[in-house]
């Protein structure tokens, strides 16, 4: 018995487009980001790699992505559920700024610390800040435990129970799952399942928009470490366009 | 205490746009239609009547319905459910015919009779017909409840349940629901909700696309009896050009 996990990360979005750290900031997707998302889901389709069940987080962008992925699977039906983690890494004070002009104020060691770090979030947003969700309704319920800022550490942290609680049961029933979500909240996923070490998690980059799909074995371990894109060659050129962001 | 329910019919689909029945086949949505999606959601948010979960049934054009009006509303974030309980009328052998055609083939009096009867469906859909759903992964788990054809009558019989074991206990548990189904789906609500006999739901027509929002008591009796409409100028005059359908 194999399992069968595909990661989706959302498409293009309207601050990819413009530049900005984003973090949970709920913007759209560009109509570059909606074809990239009907793209992956051609892709499932040729493939014949057919999602029983979907997990997304609770941001548009990735909402949208498994949407339209799988309305072009003719997966639109399948079970649906969504948590805020598999949200992207909160960026605390740095959400809404232009990412060059966050490299030529702080310079390229802070820029790349605050980007690349495993362990040191951005200074935490302000109560009330412009791109704080503090006003947001889907985060009520979380009370003190709505992060403020998060480094890749805190994402890990707080995934964690859900895969646990959550996705597993859904693999282990046999279902074929497809996770849309997030730059760093896949790289948690990708951490976890690939054992990769936290120095070299940093470093590894999602193409946007292309199904990487995992078997796994009876332990939940990858029958082929990292995992199998769909279109490997263009997901390794999408891969290096993403790790030159902000350059 | 009152219990908020939106009922809200899909958007004009491709088979609606070409007059043909289309009872349980999957067509998608018109552009038309995913404006008038948009537009319900638009109408939700100017009204405040967020919804705090959602229902849709297994077809594509409820499931787009319920994405672009949500995300209109800002509430694509919400929890989903889906069932085919809230499908379309399965039409029968009628799935994929031409409405006007189907009216000078077998007359006025049968073809009235298949659209409006209360308890007489349509000749049932051959198995392997063209426009049949018996190899559709979505209905596997029904084995022979899947329906092959079916009138109002039908619709409320394996809806109920549905109301009983989903809906009422997001209802009790204070939430806002939004369902998002079909014209048939939604009458068997509407019946169930406002106590409408059998001779009169067949003449009772909802509009695509247009809010109807019920306050429900605490017996979950409706406290303005047949709802209200966000823009009831325009759920009227809607009303009365699906009632001229075929003619």
């Amino acid at each position: 018995m194999t399992y069968t996990l595909v990661l989706l990360r959302h498409g293009e979005s309207e601050w990819n487009a413009k530049n900005l750290f984003t973090g949970w900031v709920d913007v759209d997707l560009t109509d570059k980001g909606r074809a990239e998302a009907a793209n992956g889901g051609k892709l499932l389709r040729d493939a014949d790699i057919l999602p029983d069940v979907v997990h997304t987080s609770l941001l548009r962008r990735a909402i949208t992505t498994a949407h339209l992925s799988l309305d072009v699977a003719d997966r639109h039906w399948i079970p649906v559920h969504r948590s805020w983690r598999l949200n992207e890494r909160h960026y605390g004070a740095l959400q809404g700024k232009d990412k060059k002009a966050t490299l030529e104020e702080f310079g390229e060691e802070q820029f790349m610390t605050w980007r690349r770090s495993f362990d040191v979030p951005p200074p935490p947003i302000e109560p009330g800040a412009e791109f704080s969700q503090d006003a947001d309704p889907r985060y009520a319920d979380l009370g003190d435990e709505a992060p403020r800022t998060e480094c890749l550490k805190d994402v890990i942290e707080r995934f964690l129970p859900y895969w646990d609680e959550a996705i597993v049961p859904d693999l282990l029933a046999g279902r074929t799952v497809l996770v849309a979500a997030h730059g760093n909240s896949l790289r948690a996923m990708v951490k976890h399942l690939d054992g990769i070490s936290d120095d070299d998690i940093v470093g590894l980059n999602i193409p946007t928009g292309m199904p990487l799909v995992y078997r796994l074995d009876d332990d939940l371990k990858p029958t082929v470490p990292g995992g199998e894109y769909l279109d490997p060659e263009a997901a390794k050129a999408a891969a290096e366009a993403v790790a030159n962001q902000g350059r």
